[in-house]
């Protein structure tokens, strides 16, 4: 059937997970935030017959919505994206596109590889540095085991609801980071210190914090009409929180408009772990 | 200093997060696995200043390496690009390169608005669907709470440590599916039968197994030298899940030598999530 004059389909073509082509699709196509994409992403394709089938696909896409789709490919193959990009579409060669540039940067052919980058043997030190991590998080998600809190790369603290597990598991899974996070709770504000559990880390705290607003939004969807999502208690908490970051020199942001990947970033940026290995 | 023949540093800048870019650097460098880079990542470049002082900083390591580095930018901004192309530098313009071609495409413009692509206001309902995936499969982790089954959007079983709880996570993370995860345990095999609790949901069921040696592996990190994690165990429990599994006629796969990106996309093209809306 045709599309609405806003609405546009776009494939996401490649011959490993496609994650890499999805994530760039995504970042491109914000910039025309008056369309709707629909993006149908075709993991796998590393034969010359799967190339054809798509290529088929694209074509009756074209045909049945009456105009030619997007295509974002990072294939590999020269001759599966050539028969990728002999079809109806406008097609966006992402690996074509530069791999010259940089063979000619770096002196050598690449080696042209299919399905490479998001292939993880169990081999692979990195992968299983994030696998370690995200147990990691996982096993220090909001206190409740304090072993081994030595191990960690940060530990995020904060009032309950703020965003620090969400953010915790996100370093992990992204970034191999260890990241642990502990709760700031009305108890703390009452001694007017930091957990003593946290005091022989406090080099590794990284604080967040978040509007009262939206914080009483968050914590009344979990426990709806309590005393804990209720404004005044938020608000007392965060004032709290936030003076006891300030008073202990612990670096913090609010998260109220950030997402996950945005605070992330922000703390890599701050703990200096802003260099990766490829 | 100056690097050995292999090394190559790598930077990634961008006026948001440097995630798109730095995904897509890491995919296309996999290519090129005799070398090792080092990526720095530069985000939130988002004035022309910031933008001098990153080229100023190329240059410098450009004149202390005595080679120019590669720079993978996905800066919206024209002339911010423009002032990092101009560095002593292999310019890599993820957005320059294709931007174009969409605009002709579509038939506008684009917004090239500085900091989209990671921007998540608390309005973005997608941004939310994740956070709730994320609660979600935290919550059902491990068979530990199964209130709410009904609303997952996969339920993952398998054998203790097969990769089903770093699985969960990185779907809702990534792709805001709500995947809840169940063990399938010795006492399960004894019965011949699924947990009671999973009958309900069977056609949600996806099953993940794993080679017996890897897993022996991978549970003696854990418990060394029990007899939880001793060969013997592990061929036992692998040959009877497997077998539930294709008795009970439940999709699976092995995650032996995958990557939680890897078993995520099997997933999400075998229960038909492989659409999403922009």
């Amino acid at each position: 059937m045709s599309l609405s004059p806003i609405e546009r389909t776009v494939f996401v073509v490649s011959d490993s997970t496609g994650i890499t082509a999805e994530t760039f699709s995504h970042s491109v196509l914000s910039q025309f935030a008056q369309f709707e994409f629909e993006a149908i992403r075709i993991p796998f394709i590393d034969t010359i017959e799967k190339a054809e089938s798509v290529a088929a696909r694209i074509n009756r896409c074209a045909q049945e919505q009456g105009q030619p789709p997007l295509v974002f490919s990072t294939l590999v193959d020269p001759k599966m994206a050539h028969i990728i990009g002999k079809a109806n579409c406008t097609f966006l060669d992402l690996f074509g596109a530069f791999v010259r540039h940089i063979e000619r940067a770096l002196g050598v052919k690449s080696s042209r590889s299919v399905g490479r980058s998001h292939s993880a043997g169990t081999s692979n030190k990195r992968y299983n540095n994030r696998i370690e991590a995200i147990n990691f998080s996982l096993a220090h998600d909001d206190g409740q085991y304090v072993n081994g809190l030595e191990q960690a790369d940060v530990i995020l603290v904060g009032v309950s609801r703020c965003g620090k597990t969400p953010t915790s598991l996100y370093l992990a899974m992204q970034y191999a980071v260890k990241a642990a996070n502990y709760p700031l709770t009305p108890d703390d504000f009452e001694r007017d210190t930091l957990p003593a559990t946290l005091l022989p880390y406090r080099k590794k705290l990284f604080g967040l914090s978040i509007q009262p607003e939206r914080l009483a939004e968050v914590r009344n969807e979990r426990r709806p009409n309590s005393r804990y999502a209720s404004l005044s208690q938020c608000l007392n908490e965060v004032a709290d929180a936030e003076r006891l970051m300030r008073m202990e020199n612990i670096p913090w942001l609010s998260t109220t408009t950030k997402s996950i990947e945005e605070i992330s970033t922000k703390i890599l940026d701050e703990i200096g772990l802003d260099r990766r290995l490829y």
